[in-house]
């Protein structure tokens, strides 16, 4: 087997930054139609891409696709996996899978780049990076798609943080809560998790749109997992005046958040309400409220974009996915653990309801 | 790179099956001390093992470890998988993921053999398989490695399952249950599922020990997962006479069948109790009983036993793992959903205590 002739080889020739190329075949916008033409007429001369029907096998790539997810064991990645591995194997191209856990995983993943000259394209599923890190991917020459997560350079398969989030709190502000809480997370060394920061967005949002002030005593930040939820949740049940409503980055912090009321005997949905996000199967067990999104597709789609920037076919019901931006839809999914406030002042079931105006 | 000396030339030149090659390498017992040295002979004069020391990339092999699960997306089987990476990136090695998920797709992988000329082992995951299919995977001329099931031909890393579940049953045995009832689980098209059977034995052990008597209609099996635990404890929950203890498969079934009992609103622990195994997440989160194990852990050792397998140097926290199987250990973990039996007649909350003999 011949070495793959790679984005860096057409960057090279071309005159361009490998971005460049990636940007022009991904038909990711911001580069110019005439650009575009050129560097697709280089890429075909340098059989990057023989034609859509060539196999990977009769061009000389590896016919491997790498895949780097920051937490295999949680349900969201490794359901992005499976549906990543479904369709890549329906065509043939082998997953190798890089898990880049902490902070140090990912250093060492981004010095020593295990991937280059292993895989034809690159995925890489909601992993907090820095610039630098993200220049560093550019360098291994091969085509890159992001996902759970949205990009300038490449393209991406994503949900719409904001408007999920958004719908989690609208439903709160629908229902009549008007103190609405939000647990926030990190990472523990600050590396940017992009869908925090479009959560934190849709939360506000809803707030401004329900004509609700925020409070900054109101948005709790821990790091990710149900202990971070319970924990949060603790800090919110000791304000004097705790939220009616809270609105959790995500089903597990949720389901932790949901058992440190337990614990303090808070009722639920009766004096706090509780909406998460990604309808884990542990949401329908424990009746937690929640905002649906369906991982494995995000993989499935994923997957196509590999297909289509390979130039390899895409299978019939995966035609309609682009490759400048994919957002698979999200479902509010209503269940037993949100509710109308009760009168205020009954709120923890401590003190007789005194006043009205409960909606 | 030229293409690496496999099992099966071994076994051509040494006059043996693959299997034996397999074993005689993988120092599994069954194999003469006289046909391991010179089988071990063969293999290293073809290369097949250079030096301990010797790099995979040296001795001309893949660099790739395949890896098969039948569920990627469960808790159990992406704990082993990270626990596997971990270890075989330590050593260089790629991991190359085979989701083979239900049985048209494991006719296929096995059919395909997809992991053909791209690996230099395979540890297969927990996955059902008739005799058939076990024979196709020697025809891989690899090592092969077992994680969550034993195996006679190769090495395997596998928890006790019948101990585990006679830990489970025991702890309801010695709370004074008697009437105690398992939750089992199968494969939709009857693939053969070592640890169910396992920790049937254990069930029925513990029951044994105990002086108790086994119940066909205690004895319920419904397909993996949260809904067929609740369908099951729904079974349970309309016989005449319900069972006042309960062992689930695992958590993931237990789960489901906890919720059955709320909607029902049977008391737990007091009118039932209920124990799982596996310590998934969410065990903690809904205070289940269960007896732990450690898939990361597993995962781990099963990279150990590649490593071993394939003549590489073994981290030196995992020295002690040896190849001719290997057993972690579980352990009890009693959380809030055991207690001692109710007053007989009580049992349901729904009629009065008229009967004494509680423990």
């Amino acid at each position: 087997m011949k070495p793959a002739v790679n984005m860096a080889d057409v960057a090279v020739r071309a005159g361009v930054s490998i971005s460049t190329v990636s940007r022009a075949l991904g038909g990711v916008p911001g580069v110019s139609e005439a650009t575009r033409v050129r560097i697709r007429a280089i890429a075909d001369e340098l059989a990057y891409v023989v034609s859509p029907e060539a196999s990977h096998l009769a061009r000389g790539s590896t016919g491997r696709v790498g895949v780097v997810v920051p937490a295999i064991h949680l349900w969201y990645f490794s359901s992005v996996v499976a549906g990543l591995e479904a369709v890549l194997r329906e065509s043939e191209l082998d997953l190798l899978l890089y898990h880049v856990g902490g902070p140090e995983d990912r250093r060492r993943f981004f010095d020593r780049l295990p991937a280059r000259r292993k895989v034809d394209a690159l995925v890489v599923v909601a992993l907090p990076m820095t610039d630098e890190q993200r220049r560093r991917l550019d360098e291994l020459g091969v085509a890159l798609v992001f996902a759970g997560a949205t990009s300038e350079d490449h393209p991406w398969v994503a949900i719409d943080d904001a408007a999920a989030a958004a719908s989690a709190v609208n439903h709160l502000v629908t229902l009549g809560h008007e103190r609405i809480a939000m647990i926030r997370t990190v990472e523990p060394d600050g590396g940017d998790w992009q869908a925090d920061r479009g959560r934190l967005a849709g939360f506000r949002e809803a707030l401004q749109r329900g004509g609700l002030p925020e409070r900054r005593d109101f948005v709790v930040t821990v790091p990710w997992g149900p202990d971070g939820g319970a924990r949060a949740m603790d800090r919110l049940l000791a304000l004097p005046d705790p939220p009616t409503g809270v609105f959790a980055y995500s089903d597990e912090v949720a389901i932790g958040a949901l058992r440190s009321l337990r614990r303090a005997r808070v009722d639920v949905p009766g004096a706090v309400s509780l909406v998460g996000l990604d309808d884990h199967p542990m949401a329908d067990l424990t009746d937690l409220t929640t905002v649906a999104q369906f991982p494995a597709e995000i993989g499935r789609r994923a997957a196509a974009v590999v297909l289509r920037t390979l130039g390899l076919p895409v299978p019939a019901d995966l035609d309609g996915v682009g490759v400048d931006g994919e957002r698979p839809g999200t479902t509010l999914v209503v269940r037993g653990t949100t509710a109308p406030p009760r009168a205020a002042g009954a709120r923890l079931g401590l003190v007789p309801s005194t006043l009205g105006g409960s909606s």
